[in-house]
């Protein structure tokens, strides 16, 4: 049976980067259900280290945009750290204008969101040249600002998650540019947490600077039919203009054909870690 | 003869974010020599255009950062403009704490920078827990701002250039964290305005969603001893999880091989675009 829920304790704590109705605490419980202590950290270095920690069961952080790209600092990381991806999920990105309840548009002389979702709904936002743009350190953040101090003059883009958590109103609904918007979020355990495995994993390695290194890495998952779905590529602090690459893979690490790959990447690769192999939720 | 600048007429205006002492105003230098007319732009998108739309003869533009990673819009905007890199030209990042003078540590309430060069300096900032951090749209920008503002109890982060330039003094050098710190450079031009060649050649592709995609286009290159110094993947709007790749080649793209490998590229690649082949400064 296919479960639709990574299994967690009810109560365990999930850290994740920004306030309560954030992308990412809906995509937390998207991935372990609504009975979860939601645990909130100014930046994504604390959602890691409140697992490492044991301050947290399990992370939930957002890795890759389809329109922004993915986001490096989350790479960088996973690479820096030893914890495991124990499951992925992706959410529609909906943006909307949110205020305090009987607020109408005129009266709105400064909008606050994190600098992304400002970006995310430029035509609204050129239209509505006079007001101020506010960049704020997360979505859901700003609506909890605007309300704490009764900014009655402001608005804040964010989810309808975060209007509701706030009691604020939605003035105007899916103000985003693009509706092709969607942003893919990983959940982070210690190692040995969760048995590993799943139909996707990924992994992190590091290359000679030789020619054609990449080609053989790749071909150690090709020679054997394992797709890639992502291929990124991160620069190593103190080796200018080397880099690490991370790879999704469509296998799961436990196949034959899979641990056969990985063993041959091992006599390429100086450096090399199966970052997790994991279900889609 | 190696030349050791490109050339240019006197005068020729180029184009680069930031102000006049920023490090693409450097880069710019080094590329061109000193008798350009430096056009300072607010953004990099204003940047692009000025070549566009014939106000510039060039735009040097920072493509990649040995800590921070790919300078992302920029290689979203060279696959959306038809521009050609002309040549690169690489700095190292040196940061300074640079203030009015007269002024010693004491009396610095505030230290002004771009958000990059802020988090390159994080040491020092600890050091410095009192003072406030303003994020600036640009190193050399903060310096021009607590100047022309008369800001005695203010610092700026910056290049020793945009000291210079503006008059004011260097309090600490080399205030940054790590010293292996350099920044890539692009000139930029419209098509067929320098002649095409030289030993790097960049380009973007596009492939099918099918099993062994890259793979087989980094087989095109492999094949015919053909180096790749970088790979980049970038997400393409409107078609989630779907990816643009830019890679450089250590090869010139008028040689017979690297013909071949194009050649053998576009029976695989649905998008392919040569950014240009060029020498470095």
């Amino acid at each position: 049976m296919k479960q639709n829920r990574l299994h967690t304790a009810p109560g365990a704590a999930i850290a994740f980067q920004g306030e309560l109705g954030s992308f990412s605490h809906h995509a937390a419980r998207k991935i372990f259900g609504a009975a979860i202590r939601p645990l909130s950290c100014f930046s994504f270095d604390e959602a890691f280290a409140a697992v490492v920690y044991r301050k947290a069961e399990c992370a939930v952080i957002p890795i890759e945009n389809t329109l922004a790209g993915s986001i490096h600092q989350n790479f960088d990381l996973l690479a820096h750290h030893s914890l495991e991806i124990a499951a992925e999920t992706s959410l529609r990105v909906e943006h909307n204008l949110i205020v305090h309840p009987g607020v109408g548009l005129r009266q709105i002389k400064q909008i606050y969101s994190h600098p992304a979702a400002l970006e995310q709904c430029r035509r609204l936002l050129r239209r509505l040249r006079a007001i101020e743009k506010v960049s704020f350190y997360d979505t859901a953040g700003s609506v909890k600002h605007i309300r704490d101090r009764g900014l009655r003059s402001a608005a804040a883009i964010a989810s309808e998650d975060a209007a509701r958590i706030y009691g604020m109103k939605i003035l105007r609904r899916g103000i985003e540019d693009e509706p092709e918007n969607y942003t893919r979020f990983l959940a982070l355990a210690r190692r040995g947490k969760y048995l590993r495995g799943g139909p996707k994993t990924s992994i992190v390695f590091g290359l000679r600077n030789e020619p054609g290194a990449l080609f053989k890495a790749l071909s150690v998952f090709a020679l054997r039919n394992i797709d890639l779905s992502k291929i990124e590529s991160r620069p190593i602090r103190r080796e200018p203009w080397q880099y690490l690459f991370y790879l999704d893979l469509q296998s799961d690490s436990r196949s034959p054909e899979c641990s056969h790959a990985f063993r041959h990447l091992r006599e390429l690769a100086p450096y090399f870690k199966v970052l997790g192999s994991y279900p889609t939720f």
